[in-house]
């Protein structure tokens, strides 16, 4: 028997691997947080990632979420097909020339046994190559074509949930792989104020979403001309801080233009009879966004989740010793458990045969906002021991203060009618601290010399900068800084100290308004 | 404007196309039925279709019900890659065999444009092929390697909700596509016993799900050794009739054994202290269910939903002229709705310009479960008008008593707090319905030449039939009769009628019980 429990014990221990903290290597404790809370991990198709069951219950609560908002904004789900012929994608030029160099190409249809050996049968070759979606613009406007007759057929509203997949060479987990989960939002509609009011209406979507439900501040604008989608006329986007200064670009938005409904050649009869092009949008969010949530709150004990996107918000962890105890202590455990679902809670009670320590690292690895520990004492006190998985950290204060803060008892109907209002003091309280990390790393730059300072000395982060430079002059600065324009930020996001004119702080010529920079993931 | 109308009017015109009789053209009326509800169309993509909003709105509810179940039963969901290397595909022989002729294979990763024309970069060649997953075993397996080491490891019971590729070149909606989507079960146990009990899990939630919420029948058997998943030890199923007789497999549940984990070299340490291989099982149902509801459900009006599979239940469609009675009219129809929608009723308010009856016709062919028409008079009585999607036929009944007891008014409080029973009485109706039609179709039998009479003179169906040929004689029944064993029922599936041992009713031999015999899709 000892043996026995040898062996299972030895497989847990693998799991039980520390993590790096983030003042040591950054990029490693993000790989370690993602593999030690089991959300993801590298499979043995290059570049593809596997997304396990808890990084995957994230996802599903995110799609819920944002299902929901698009659903309560008109728009409806559908299915399009994951090839696109090669000629469809060619249609739009730049389209095409944007995804070239990272499309998975299939040109065959069988297998052939040949020699022994199971080989791609060199006869079932295919007359027109077909591309693994990158994007489905092509594809999906194509079938427009059958469905958008009238000004009465529009605004088509229509979203799809999909993988797609842009062939990479280097890959990190969530944030770049060959083949990765999004949705993409596909609409069209009589008139450009209209698209681009839709346009601008997704974005608002997701930056809600980003700050409401991820707790993760959001900077909304434009992009660069060079940085945008390939075939848009404007790219809309949401950029976020992550806690090593970079930016991420957590969702993007696009105005297209009639560039697809003239190269899939869709026209629709206007209201005052004419025969016309509709107007379209995209609109996307990636898995990628499981990366943002990572690196915006977690710590060096592993994964923090806000409470809006917590496949578990509360586990509950009995301890005991002896029969007698296991029979009381399961009673209260059973009854809190109860209790807490009923408010919909997403509890889980961890009854499994461990110790209650391995239990406690586990829990706190993989993001479980509130640990609720009940012994034969709390319940003949009449109260419950509450561990937050963080709380807000004041300056100076003791590790010993610290897990005091976090460790916290209470009467038991308080706890457990306070339990949802703790969540929501949770979920407001990453979002503060969130925006508190940025506005340490964030500066309003007008000098070359402080901007070179920011980034080679301070560590970096978002400079707001006066810019009036060509691509050209984009590049250089990215070749010297790794820098780049993250957006250009519309007019309500530009805070107070940032407004107003002034002088382009590469070229010194006359800029209308700042930008942020950043080097980004 | 009289000309714009007429061109808005003219592509509504388009839609109106009336449905062929199933008596006429069975085939052509369920893509009829496919095209006019605008559920799936045909892409530009060879055999792979588009799956419009009003059927993708029935996949995604389908999936909520399946996923609820799935996660009742202890499983958890997650993702694996798109694609699965050819060699990981040839590990196991006869899976690889099995799906050798229908793969689509990635054979480069990038386009170049050379001669001007966008083509596939002939360096872009991947050093080996990438097959486009048409099931997921071998890929999940060998990521199983990862997870699996010791018996506290298992069960593993996870489910992927996915789209997969079967190169088919004889296509049909839903039916049969080159890609669809589904979803996939894959499981690891400690022993067999534990993964054989599982297999039949999993098929009584497919059973379930398919009579109470699909309410379609379904007979749950085991296939011929013939008809088994490549690389199962045995594949169960649950088998539907359809309208014109002919069955319909609506799912899967695998038993395979080790073979499997022993391709992909996944070995636990028991509980004994031993290395084994695990027992593992999979299984799935795909948007080819909604094929299944089309043709058991659907009338030469359209589709016909249950309505916990319906996207709308009801439909308030409001009658007037003139401005005075609008106002009147549309404030009944909002709070008629609203009264609905608390109830948790799936209600629409169509408040479109356009002719009542071209709205009748829309939402009927759409399958909407019930009409609510309500104009002044409605008002004044303080009544309501239902109109539901079917009534059970009663033999010899005329049209016109047919219609009146689709059409019934009631007082507006008992109508509104009748609507829930109602319609759970139409889910009933259904279900009934579809029995009775699957009664009326099904013989046992016992000669070869009252097998024949009802396959070539009696339109067919299902034949109870003792059996105990060799895989050539299936092959010869199913060259003379195109039938097939559909499955061999599990003991409680079979009637009173059937049941008992006999000899084969092609080669004489005993027969412990008999199978079920039907032409399939």
């Amino acid at each position: 028997m000892a043996k026995q429990q040898q062996g299972g014990q030895k497989a847990q221990d693998v799991n039980k691997e520390s993590i790096t903290p983030r003042v040591k290597d950054y990029a490693q404790w993000y790989l370690d947080v993602v593999k030690q809370a089991e959300l993801a991990e590298h499979s043995g198709v290059k570049g593809c990632m596997v997304i396990r069951p808890h990084g995957y219950a994230i996802w599903e609560k995110m799609q819920r979420e944002l299902d929901d908002r698009f659903k309560a904004t008109g728009h409806v789900n559908a299915y399009f097909p994951l090839f696109i012929p090669l000629s469809y994608l060619a249609k739009e030029e730049k389209h095409a020339a944007g995804f070239a160099k990272e499309c998975a190409v299939v040109t065959h249809h069988r297998l052939k046994t040949i020699d022994g050996e199971v080989q791609v049968d060199p006869e079932s070759k295919l007359e027109e190559p077909l591309i693994v979606r990158p994007t489905s613009e092509t594809i999906i406007w194509a079938q427009y074509k059958n469905w958008i007759q009238s000004y009465r057929d529009l605004p088509l509203l229509i979203n799809q949930w999909a993988n797609v997949c842009r062939w990479e060479m280097r890959t990190r987990l969530f944030l770049r792989t060959a083949e990765f989960l999004w949705q993409e939002g596909h609409t069209a509609h009589a008139t450009e104020p209209e698209a681009i009011e839709e346009t601008h209406r997704m974005l608002g979507v997701y930056a809600d979403f980003a700050e409401k439900v991820m707790a993760v501040p959001v900077v909304q604008g434009a992009k660069s001309p060079g940085e945008r989608f390939p075939g848009a006329l404007e790219s809309l986007c949401i950029e976020a801080m992550m806690q090593d200064g970079k930016a991420l670009q957590a969702g993007t938005s696009h105005y297209l233009g009639q560039n697809f409904s003239k190269s899939a050649d869709v026209k629709f009869l206007s209201k005052e009879g004419k025969l016309e092009f509709p107007y379209a949008t995209s609109w996307g969010v990636s898995t990628r966004l499981i990366g943002a949530l990572i690196m915006t709150h977690s710590d060096d004990a592993g994964l923090v989740l806000p409470p809006k996107l917590a496949p578990i918000q509360a586990v509950i962890v009995p301890i005991f010793k002896g029969d007698d105890e296991k029979v009381r202590v399961m009673q209260e455990a059973e009854a809190v458990f109860a209790e807490l679902k009923s408010q919909g809670i997403a509890v889980k009670l961890d009854d499994r045969d461990l110790h209650p320590g391995a239990k406690y690292y586990e829990w706190e690895m993989k993001g479980v906002c509130v640990r609720i520990e009940i012994g034969p004492k709390d319940i003949e006190k009449g109260s419950l021991c509450l561990v937050r998985r963080f709380v807000v950290e004041h300056e100076g204060e003791s590790e010993q203060d610290l897990r005091k803060r976090k460790k916290t008892f209470a009467p038991r109907a308080e706890a457990l009618a306070g339990m949802r209002a703790l969540l929501d003091e949770m979920q407001q309280q990453l979002f503060e601290r969130a925006k508190t990390a940025r506005a340490r790393r964030t500066r309003v730059i007008d000098d070359l010399a402080d901007f070179e300072r920011f980034y080679k000395e301070e560590g970096g982060g978002f400079a707001w900068v006066h810019w009036a430079g060509s691509p050209e002059d984009e590049d250089a600065m990215a070749k010297k800084y790794e820098t780049s324009i993250r957006c250009i930020p519309l007019a309500d996001q530009i805070p107070e100290a940032a407004r107003g004119e002034g002088k382009c702080i590469y070229t010194g010529k006359p800029s209308a308004q700042r930008v942020v920079m950043a080097k980004s993931y």
